[in-house]
């Protein structure tokens, strides 16, 4: 009774999706997909936002949506442009029609919204230019565009004012810059030698590769992709987290196999809707970033968060890597998920923007989530659990090579975190209470300090229902077996420094 | 520190939006709007579809959107098309690329979904063509188109198998029909010897006028516009349920003194948005269509369907006619409303499609609704309160020229019906419970009847609260002060015939 | 930190309650345990309703009662009476002043409630007299004391008119009756030879043995007792369901290795409180009874039943047997619980009153329970899951000797029922849809039939979360691989007879 | 087919309740009452605790209480008491076994709980003893009985330290103490002079005289008695609230014209019920008691706090005096209630015990709670309106001869404070924010000071569901046309003084 779709880049859409005769798009398998089917993708490009119309009924009667054994399926949210015209000596530009982006054109659209602190002197865009597969810089000008100027470290603010550096140097002189006038987009572009027309030179313009339009769309597996080039916007907890790739607000996912790589912002996202809220602190100013982000977990309430509608995803075994905000990001939406056996890195190690919310795994709310088994290495910040991280565990982990490893914020726990190798100078901030470090590597400093100011919710246990809201009182932690190599930094002692120079915990 | 945004078609969207430089479309100034600002438009018609951005904060302290003093500000779903070509005789075609479009292409969306009846054989589309402001009629093909044959009452199914005449017969010679292949739609019309090109001629290719996209925008009023030619899908209580205008899922719209008309299905919607059920019946056959709409009443309640969010709306002093299911709509979104001194006419007349849910208002789920001095004429059926009509007030309306006058059905009331003049020979069907008839002038004849194998809701007084759900034993009404004039049909006698012969209660 | 408290015969509730200068009584040790404590009950006869007055944290941090290794812990609701004279031959009578029983007269307490059905010409009290152990009958008269007539079978209503034999007819001479006058109350009994003053004679005057006063108290574990002889009253799914033993709507408790008889009605409660409904058909007949019932599954979810905070007992090891109407009964209160490896039997094979509502194990709203490797035996119904068994499983019981060995009624599964051994020659009655019936050994004969004008609710997945209501179109169940050796009845055809005879399904 | 049931003293309990056969107790008739039925009691004294056992259905459908026209009805929860022998000079005693007192015995229950202050060297216990009507003083021992000391103010803890007078020294060598020995309870008395056993000597043995065991019991009017003599204990917002009269967490009663005193603790209790915390900090000191507060409220949302379940009555021309604790107290259940037109005095005056939560009205919670034109004199504190103060108006009022007037505490509003008279020294403290002062007189000094520290709930406009937590940053006020008379303690500079020193805003 259940069908399997194949769709090939020899098929159509008006073909009946069998394995002789299949589709063309995997949407147009999406559109024909019902719970117990599965979609199987034979090997090529596929340059397409896939947009799942229907999700399974249960655990066990799932859509698969899967690249065919032995085949590379390539979704991109990228369209490849030729047609550039050079400007001077490197410089190329080509024009576009508004036609060209639909609905979207992420070159009118900047990254910005709650949390984020720089640049303030002028817009980065969720739009990108890659040139056989490598990501440009954007430049605030033309000017700069023409002349570009190698960058070594940010530019921008970062945790506690420390040096990050920036990973390969040498690229940073691909820059370009954007401007729209009336209904044509001009992009301008470095390309340092190269030929735009001869090469492979894309330009992202959909939002996601995978991400269904609405909510509830519940067990949909994801298996053996290839997905890259989205320009999601910023994912803070108080506005809808876009990723790459992404249930948005359901159940029961499985996200396995894949390869994400370059989504402007966040990778895979299994957090927040839009419904309750959209950077209002941005837009509105009225109260504190942090008092919309409680109102949210209350108005999510209302909306049905409950383990009954959302989350209890798995993701595993993905490569998730070069994305400028997030490997993966979850507000709310990812409670009672499993995260595990994924490789994540150089996660905004660009350093194009900058602002709270920035991790190789950055979860609010995560109860009952584990995280377990991941390699986690070169991001400017390994993983960070804030607020409600109540019944996470974070289990057999390697960080290394990361600014820092591990972030622990305003949560009441119980939370543990045990098992795992800390390989960066910088391990943990712990600025929680509840929690459990047991049989840890940990060769970097840490760091605990209270946050006495701002109340966050707690819940009944193993249940999204709020059971009431509560400053960090801190220190209530406990510590067994861990073994400290040392580490600590130039002029600045263990624990207390960022705490007293920090303002970070006054407006988040 | 509240603004007033003025919006004219002389202005332009790089202006501030003040009087002296007033914008160019109602939708910038709905990007700009913030609660307490008021938006001016100016006469002149705009071809727009208006979603605003964001909603007002409480009753006192709304976003007004009201036409300027004096001028007659139009709001058209339609755009105008020239470049028709003459096929033969008085039919000529025009092919439009979907680019055209956008997103969404009218000529390929049929009118279908849970309930619909008839057409079986062909489809009828969302799209329209106007000449001249009057809608034509669509036929299954181009022959028909070629040689149109006058139609005087419904060839569809119809309630109880009796006549429905058609308005206007000599219109239906005005037919078209169309073709999508590839990127490319053609439509075919028949314009009686009028010159296409010459005339005002028009085809519908959005949605609506002026309806959010995202729910939750709350505390808006609309006034003083005319609107029109929204392509608006079939509204039934299990699917989002659009309009040409409404609020999307929001709480307490003011809607006043709008003249609205020529939407394909409904005019106004306060009903249900999508996640709470989508056509599962029509897509799935799994259960029971009811059975579906009792699920949406309960997912409806996890998302937030309460007082407190939803409806409170009002809805007054406007002219609501020639919409082809219903002049106003409304499942779930409508509770705590006031429907009050509106004129509804012409509702279904054109008998292109038929299913039930079609009145010119259709109200599923009335918790303290009140529908007061309205005038509704000349429409299928005036007034249809079905499931769950608790609370709700039917008082001080003229029903005149109806094919029936009033029904309600499987709810348990407490509802009152008072001081009504129902003028029609079919004056209503009362397939229901607890409900009070106090001093209502009745003209035509009158059925009651029990639906005793379907289960309907019922709620804690003044609440969407679920209490229990109960079948309709039936006859449980108060009957005072009412005059009856007479009125029985030919061969059919009282109180019977329609629930013998009928089988609507055992599918909806 | 935690501590251990000691209740010994010898004690005296001055003490610390160490096992050097223990408590007298288990209630004073229950005022002063709090979460993490133990109880420790030395050998004795307690003759106190223990209400506990703290609960546990969680199911790691629990408040454990317990009976001393080795020694035999007994708790009765009974007193012991003495002072009877001689009435004439072998009847006696006492005379108790009302201050005797405190708050709580079991002797002018009747059994009634929703779904009683008889006596109807006389009334039978929840209190009970005891010889030696041995439970007396209770006779309409005095007259009939004086001459008691041996009883073989009920007199009452039986499930499809079957006789139902009385276990012990020798017993039945044994016979009682009370009248209340003013402040006295007097006992008459006969006691067939023996002399009641030198004999243990007890009468029954506590509703309980161990039964908090309040809800939510969470986390108790109760092991080894012996308890007996509890006024428990009638528990219909409508009511208070009281138990000799049971969390009164709690969460986590276990009940484990105890022996629990002579319960008046019930022997373990798991079900409902009060304040959802307390008779309310019997009390005011506005509705139907199974229209109360639907309202207390909505009423219950407005006072938090949910899995957070109700359900999840584990009741194993036990023998629960002699209790007049239920061994376990559980309506709502039961989710999410074990019940393992229990004994039950001679459950209402007294025969003293009849209604709905008997069985070895009565759940309604069994959603995700687990009925496991019990053995149950003697009862005139084995095991009845009624209303929203939903996820239940029923696997690897022995059922012997029952009247019927098991009812599933009403409700949409899926539910399994599985590797059980049914000998009884009435094996099991299935008015319900959506069960798996596998691998079972069915030795008597089976019944299936739908009941198609009463809607039942049904859950989201493992959730008390109702997702609808819906009647039992019946038949749609799963049998795999089970053997059935035969069996019906004389002048009964399989499947039909009780469906078409018996009006218990309009009414219920 | 509503009845009228009569009560009198010459009545009988198995009379019909007719006027011609009346009951003779309040209790027979409220086991008899269905809604809309009346209950009319006629003149004389009724020493009961009505416990109203049914409730009416709906505003319009209650069940009501009333003294008969013209008649003095009272309810007294006090038993007379004679026996009494001379111990030596004007001290007697009398000894009452336990049996005497029933489940409850005031003697063995100090007044006691979260927020009580003092006294610490001693209990205070919920009994009373009275001669002729006039309730003594409670000593720390019999040699205080001995030789009484007459008392001239607070010897307690008061509010920044200020002196508290007793109203009446006079009366503080009436002074009693009480011992518990094994079942026996021995009370001593100074009577100066009088004879016990000749005059009308009293003591209270009751919780209440009209409060209903289980929560639930909606519309009830309780019109026209005299109600005194409750042996009420302390009822903080952590704990049950116990009155003297009251719903216990019910909707809709309507409580006018009696006179209400010497309660304990409360006069009115239309708060808290049980099962969402009972003293928590007291009992475990695992948090602190803001905490478990703030926990009660979304315990409460989880037992259906709503406006469709509680609060909503109306409380309008009683007289309410001499109470230990509160005229009117009540958390939570109070919402949507209106208070006008009652006279409150001499509340707290005895100074027997402090703690927080005394005045002569003391809310929480009181969304949408109109106090209106009440006369409130000779109170420690008017009216404290503490946490939730969300849609409160306090309107119309006199304020005579308190220590303190008014109190708002951690609330974000709105609130308005209009129209009222504060003629008191010490005017009002506001230690809130989103309050409006308008036209008020204001003769006493103020005080406003932040309380940054704690976080309190605010709510959906005009709904109990939680929107957020908040600490009061303090000051966010409107102030219109305020006549402000002056007043300045000595030495107390205006609005610093107490916030600097007074460490309540860290513990409450």
């Amino acid at each position: 009774m259940h069908r399997i779709y194949h769709v090939s880049k020899t098929g159509s859409d008006r073909n009946p999706g069998t394995e002789a005769a299949p589709f063309l798009t995997i949407q147009r398998a999406a559109d024909a997909a019902q719970a117990g089917d599965r979609v199987v993708v034979h090997g090529g490009v596929y340059r397409e936002w896939v947009r799942p119309r229907n999700g399974g009924m249960s655990d066990s009667c799932r859509i698969v949506y899967e690249a065919a054994a032995g085949e590379h399926a390539v979704i991109k949210g990228s369209e490849r442009v030729t047609g550039w015209s050079r400007v001077a000596g490197n410089v190329w530009k080509v024009s576009l029609d508004c036609g060209f982006f639909g609905d979207f054109n992420p070159y009118t659209h900047p990254v910005k919204g709650d949390w984020i602190v720089a640049p303030t002197d002028c817009e980065v865009h969720v739009g990108e230019v890659y040139l056989n597969g490598r990501s440009f810089y954007e430049a605030a000008s033309l000017e700069e565009v023409m002349e570009p100027a190698r960058r070594y470290a940010s530019r921008l603010g970062t945790w506690g004012g420390r040096r990050e550096e920036i990973l390969r140097p040498e690229d940073t002189v691909y820059q370009w810059c954007c401007e729209t006038e009336g209904d044509i987009t001009t992009i301008y572009a470095n390309f340092q030698g190269a030929d735009p027309n001869e090469e492979e030179t894309e330009i992202n313009v959909r939002k996601a590769c995978f991400f269904p339009e609405r909510t509830g769309v519940n067990y949909i597996t994801v298996r053996g992709f290839e997905m890259m080039h989205a320009a999601t916007s910023w994912a803070p907890p108080t506005a809808m987290q876009e990723g790459l790739l992404g249930p948005n607000w359901a159940r029961g996912w499985v996200i396995e196999d894949n390869d994400i790589h370059d989504s402007k912002c966040s990778g895979i996202s299994i957090g927040k809707e839009g419904s309750t809220g959209e950077n209002e602190f941005t837009k509105y100013h009225r109260k504190p970033g942090y008092q919309y982000q409680m109102e949210a977990v209350f108005r999510a309430r209302n909306i049905g968060w409950a383990r009954e509608r959302v989350g209890s995803h798995v993701i595993r075994g993905n490569v998730i890597h070069d994305c400028g905000q997030n490997g993966i990001v979850g507000h709310l939406g990812c409670v009672f998920s499993e995260i595990y056996g994924n490789e994540i890195y150089n996660i905004a190690v660009k350093q194009e923007f900058y602002g709270h919310e920035i991790a190789g795994i950055k979860l609010h709310a995560a109860i009952d989530v584990q995280i377990l088994h991941n390699y986690i290495h070169n991001c400017t910040l390994g993983t960070w659990l804030d607020w409600q991280a109540q019944g996470t565990r974070v289990s057999g982990n390697i960080y290394d090579g990361n600014n820092r490893d591990l972030m622990v914020e305003v949560t009441h726990g119980p939370y543990l975190v045990d098992n795992n190798i800390f390989t960066s100078p910088y391990a943990f901030d712990n600025a929680a209470q509840g929690g459990a470090y047991v049989h840890n590597l940990c060769c970097g400093f840490t760091n605990s300090y209270p946050v006495p100011d701002r109340a966050t919710p707690y819940h009944l246990p193993h249940s999204t229902e709020v059971l009431g809201t509560a400053p960090t009182y801190g220190f209530d932690d406990r510590w067994y077996q861990n073994i400290f190599v040392g580490g600590e930094e130039e002029g600045r002692s263990y624990g207390t420094a960022l705490y007293d120079g920090a303002p970070v915990s006054m407006e988040e």
